[in-house]
């Protein structure tokens, strides 16, 4: 949902005028009473599991804007980016999450509420708390956090487990993030114009990402029995072409893709521009797994929106077209530094 | 040490000739191996201790400049404050890092590599390795930190942990960083022209900060027979006056400096800029704690530097001198958001 800005006159201090500690005080309302009373935070034990750690930034500009993302917004995605890596190793409990704040001192308060207002509706939908964090001036907005969790260290999802003749699955459909994206910058790239629903989707695609955990738990009540646990995998936070040649090329293989195996969105009409956003769009967090085709076939069927889109092959090489050899059309993927 | 700048000609590729991919394969090097092949990184598991975690940024323009940090020690510096925020919490070993750098797409390799470099020295001089991390385009260089390490549930050091009567000690003096920054920027605040071997300790007190675990060590064989673990502290990256209303603030009290008890650095005339930069020019990255006076004696005696400065008192009230309770002159702190 997109919130409506709010006047200036109504949003309340500054950062600049609330000083740190005043902030820091403020943010300890996000977090469970005592949590970021010290200089760091201690962390519950890990029993049989092996803790897990993923760090990612959202910069105002580069990942987010005020055209494009609300504050709640920025403050879920933020979260679910890195959740979204939790879920990529495997990870069926989170502890939670820490957060580096960069603000210009004109920032309100009121923005770096609500951003952790979306912060903590993530935390309330997926567990985990606020477990640290630290607040800086910064010439732009940004939300650096790192996120924790607990993993069964026999059931690890990596990139490089994939092995010739896996099948290649993914969790949902890809492009509809980055469709969202050009829907709120103003631009309408399909050929047919979306409807309002398709609109709406899009644009929540991209505003609340969801980091599959639920995959995860499919992953594992799909494992046929007496299979070894083996699961390649990542999420397509850079991208459904990046997430391919990541396991392909960490598992030694290639990645051939079906004859319209690409996962395009539901309800939309075939067209050029949504096949370039389902491969290189970016930030759809699905999860991208290599697995053993009776798995593959038993997840499928455990997921609604996953399917299965190709296959790994023995020899290395550039993704392709799995009848033909024919590598895919070109395009770098999600590059961060253009 | 002040790094020279290399000529522009010589600083190789920029980040967006590179790529991100390309920019993540070189900072593998800087792992060991396999250590970045993931989404998140698994930790060693944790045994009897509980693990502890800490987020911080270094953000250029309002921690470091070209001017006074080299890349080297941005990289240095970013870790060694993460770093003193688990000595802070009595950690005796680390697991390492994680870092989210930031970074214009005009940005050279070099200066990423070198800020690398300098975060690898921090941890082959104090241990852990770097966990993982995240590369993003930013208006500015930026490198947001997250620590962790691990403590004995029993020998935590918090804030909280103070009570009347405790001696307030702190592992060094205060003022040198402040000092170091202001040279840097072609300032010099004392009222004497300060030496060139003070130049040099102030400018590495800057450039080259030493997370004090040496000062947690100190504190286990310094611990009275028969004494509880109970210690309140801090670390003094926001300065002096700051960690001391931490403590006392956290436990009740009332700190009040002994008369003469600043920290000032040793070697430097009496000097009331020094004294400022002692009470509020932050990063000097110390512990300051508050211990029972037999404990306090005896960590002082243990480590060289180390000195009691005053003393927690039963009833709240603003930080001031202990004989005449005149508050200290003023001053509100290190302030990140002006």
């Amino acid at each position: 949902m997109v919130l409506s800005n709010c006047s200036p006159m109504a949003e309340g201090p500054s950062l600049a005028e609330l000083g740190e500690s005043q902030l820091l005080e403020r943010l300890k309302a996000f977090a469970p009473p005592q949590q970021l009373n010290d200089d760091a935070a201690l962390l519950a034990p890990e029993g049989a599991l092996r803790r897990v750690i993923s760090s990612d930034a959202l910069v105002e500009g580069v990942h987010f804007s005020e055209a494009t993302t609300p504050a709640q917004a920025v403050g879920w995605r933020a979260g679910a980016a890195n959740y979204s890596d939790l879920a990529a190793m495997g990870c069926r409990q989170v502890d939670g999450l820490t957060v580096a704040l960069g603000a210009p001192g004109a920032t309100s308060l009121q923005w770096v509420e609500q951003a952790y207002g979306g912060l903590t509706e993530l935390l309330q939908r997926f567990g985990g708390v606020l477990l640290g964090g630290d607040c800086s001036r910064a010439p732009v907005r940004l939300l650096a956090i790192t996120a924790l969790g607990r993993v069964d260290p026999g059931a690890v999802i990596q990139r490089g487990a994939g092995q010739a003749g896996d099948r290649l699955v993914v969790s949902g459909a890809h492009g509809l993030s980055g469709l969202g994206l050009a829907l709120l910058q103003g631009e309408q790239p399909l050929a047919r114009e979306p409807s309002p629903e398709q609109r709406v989707r899009a644009i929540e695609a991209h505003q609340r990402p969801q980091p599959r955990f639920d995959a995860v738990e499919a992953l594992h009540r799909s494992r046929p029995q007496g299979q070894p646990w083996r699961v390649a995998g990542t999420d397509s936070s850079d991208g459904l072409r990046r997430s391919l040649a990541l396991i392909s090329e960490a598992s030694g293989c290639q990645a051939q893709l079906d004859q319209g195996g690409l996962p395009l969105p539901p309800g939309f009409s075939a067209d050029t521009a949504l096949e370039r956003l389902c491969l290189d769009g970016g930030e759809d967090f699905e999860l991208v797994l290599a697995l053993n085709p009776a798995w593959a076939e038993a997840f499928v069927a455990q997921l609604p929106g996953a399917r299965c889109i190709g296959w790994l092959r023995a020899e290395p090489g550039p993704l392709c077209w799995g009848a033909t050899k024919k590598p895919l059309p070109g395009g770098r993927g999600y590059e961060h530094f253009n």
